[in-house]
């Protein structure tokens, strides 16, 4: 007997059939004996029409919190649906709202942190024997507001229940069926993982394979979470994401891509010390996130300066070194939308220092020219034109993967 | 400067016009320096549609605790949205759910009663100079579960609302600009009252006249709350319903019919003590609402009993009957369904004996056989052929009223 948290998506449940998948699904592992809590988003579009009847009404942008208050309505109708639904299949099942389920939350509308989740409700309806189905992505702050933990929150109320209730597994049900090694709709090759490590998943997350939200991997590491992914659509084992004993062999996890990138370059900078700092620091302050970062050998007194950062953040990036201009003394400013990153994921790379060199022989083989370049101990990344990305994952997917 | 509260029904939110037309009805109000609460439904058709979803996925009837947590999503979605537009406009403004309004109900899921209203909340926002929207129809109980108030529950949470806090005034916005001496659809001659008593409201909103939840006008009577009903679409006075100091002149305040009625007889019954008293207690055991009763003068040692109910209660009814079949011993059950009550509401009839006469002057002029009469303190009600409702009601009025 176990304690399993479930985490199904709006996908998972956007119609009456739907519904009644999941619902056998949980009754599967309920019948086995296990006490079985489930965290549900929004029923398929109902989060974007909500948020297209508030922006009819306030085109300008309502308020956060009255914005928290109609999109937590959502998830409030997916509770009651799905549990309608073990209730007619004849189980015993009760549905709780973020609050009532113990969610406290700070009061950061629309990105609100958890900040604890009190288990005496949820712990009182599991010993009754209660299938529990809880309202993910909401909670309530100290004023007693509703709030709401940002687009991808369920994963994270999922993991913060596992982590509260020391739950034996937290399965994330989505449409996929695991992790892979690549995107499998780019890459023929690419193979489901059994198994991954917290950090490599952080990686591949952060990287662009959209399968989990980042904040819950966080979650689960920090507090040594089980997670499974896996699909509700097919029966059958998915990826476990898991503090794995690392072995000596290095293991390439897989390779991932991101189009969302501009590439800026501050170019005929003075070749002075502090530069960089006050550059980096004016970003800073305006809140860009800076990725790859490449610095050009001085000469002739002057450096170039050449960064990536996510394509939303671009025009705050401009705006930072524009107001720069009077202070640095730059000749101009370069910038091209038209990059991807390409990342290779895998524990064990800092013990070996084969694999940049192999990823780039294969991209040298494939013709595709390399911009910038950045390492961390389980991630090699390189910026490459847009135009090359597809062919470039699928060269390094065949040449470490196969 | 004044406290007031306005409660919207649903069609006056139902789309985003309607709701910035609430929305400057509010603020006008606002801006005179009054505090306002404002009670609102679920836009539209949304308590329908929820309640479809539920039928698709358990046709059997699911749980009502869950059906309230369903339709409860209904008004949260509304006072966010109504929230928004006031926001739009620029004011303050605050959207509660009902646990957050203070609104703490018993357990009764689908019906639930207010307990009490907890003002702290509502109290806090209004000092802050917030307009306060806050969710109708829905309440928490002792264990931290939603409830909701049944339907039409959304006027009594204004009421309750109005009541906790003392408001000088509770206004009722609906589709219709006030409560009419008869269906003004029907009869041409219809006017609209200034004024009217609690009880005389109770009396035509029992008659059909729709357009106040009874719960609601009785406890407005019990706290003393000055009701006013009115219309949403025209900017005008409405119909204020208060303790009227009572004047000896007989005021007929309204003529109402109501065609959901069933008239029973069971026929043949043996003339000796306590054969009344069984049958109404059999019908009260089965939960049957009893309205106008006639007893038959005994004859050869055998007398009937005539009474109504309402259309959807009467199999109940002859179900209880035939049970008694073995104790009661009578002839036969008659049964009509083609029949309807045509009444007239005004206090002080009691001291203007001529009214019945009046009354039934009124229907013999007009060719219209009465088979069954009732009288209170303030009403008297006929019984007659469902195909003469339309003739008599407009023929008592116009010797009323004109």
């Amino acid at each position: 007997m176990a304690l399993i948290v479930k985490k199904f998506g709006g996908s998972s449940v956007a119609n009456a059939e739907r519904v009644m998948n999941v619902a056998n699904i949980i009754i599967d592992d309920y019948k086995k004996g296990n006490d079985v809590v489930v965290v549900v988003s929004a029923q398929g579009d109902t989060t974007d029409d909500l948020i297209e009847k508030a922006k009819e009404i306030n085109p300008e942008g309502a308020s956060k919190r009255e914005m928290d208050m109609l999109l937590s309505a959502g998830e409030q109708i997916s509770i009651a649906i799905l549990a309608m639904a073990i209730e007619r299949l004849g189980y015993p099942v009760v549905s709780l709202l973020g609050w009532q389920a113990g969610f406290e939350t700070d009061s950061n509308y629309s990105l609100a942190r958890i900040k604890r989740v009190n288990p005496e409700r949820l712990r009182a309806e599991l010993s009754k024997k209660h299938i529990v189905i809880v309202a993910g992505f909401q909670g309530v702050n100290r004023y007693d507001d509703i709030t709401t933990l940002g687009r991808g929150g369920s994963d994270t109320s999922a993991v913060a229940i596992a982590a509260t209730l020391h739950a034996d597994l937290c399965q994330i049900y989505t449409d996929v069926d695991g992790v892979y090694t690549a995107d499998p709709r780019k890459v023929p090759n690419a193979q489901k993982m059994d198994e991954i490590t917290y950090n490599e998943m952080l990686e591949l997350a952060t990287l662009g394979a959209q399968v989990l939200n980042n904040r819950s991997v966080e979650m689960a590491k920090k507090y040594n979470v089980e997670l499974e992914v896996l699909s509700s659509l097919e029966k059958k084992p998915g990826t476990i994401v898991k503090e794995i004993v690392k072995m000596e062999k290095m293991l390439i996890r897989g390779v991932a891509s991101d189009k969302n990138v501009s590439r800026i370059s501050v170019v005929g900078l003075k070749d002075t010390p502090g530069v960089a700092f006050k550059l980096f620091n004016e970003l800073a302050q305006a809140k860009v996130n800076v990725d790859i970062i490449l610095q050009s050998v001085g000469r002739d007194g002057t450096k170039d300066i050449s960064f990536t950062v996510s394509t939303e953040q671009y025009p705050l990036a401009i705006a930072a070194i524009e107001k720069l201009e009077g202070s640095l003394k730059y000749q101009k400013i370069v910038h091209d939308e038209k990059v991807a990153k390409v990342s290779i994921v895998g524990s064990g790379m800092e013990s070996h220092p084969g694999v940049a060199a192999k990823m780039f022989e294969a991209l040298f083989d494939a013709g595709i020219n390399i911009q910038m370049i950045s390492t961390s101990e389980i991630k090699i990344s390189v910026l490459i034109d847009l135009a090359d990305n597809d062919h470039a994952v699928t060269a390094i997917h065949d040449k470490f993967i196969g």
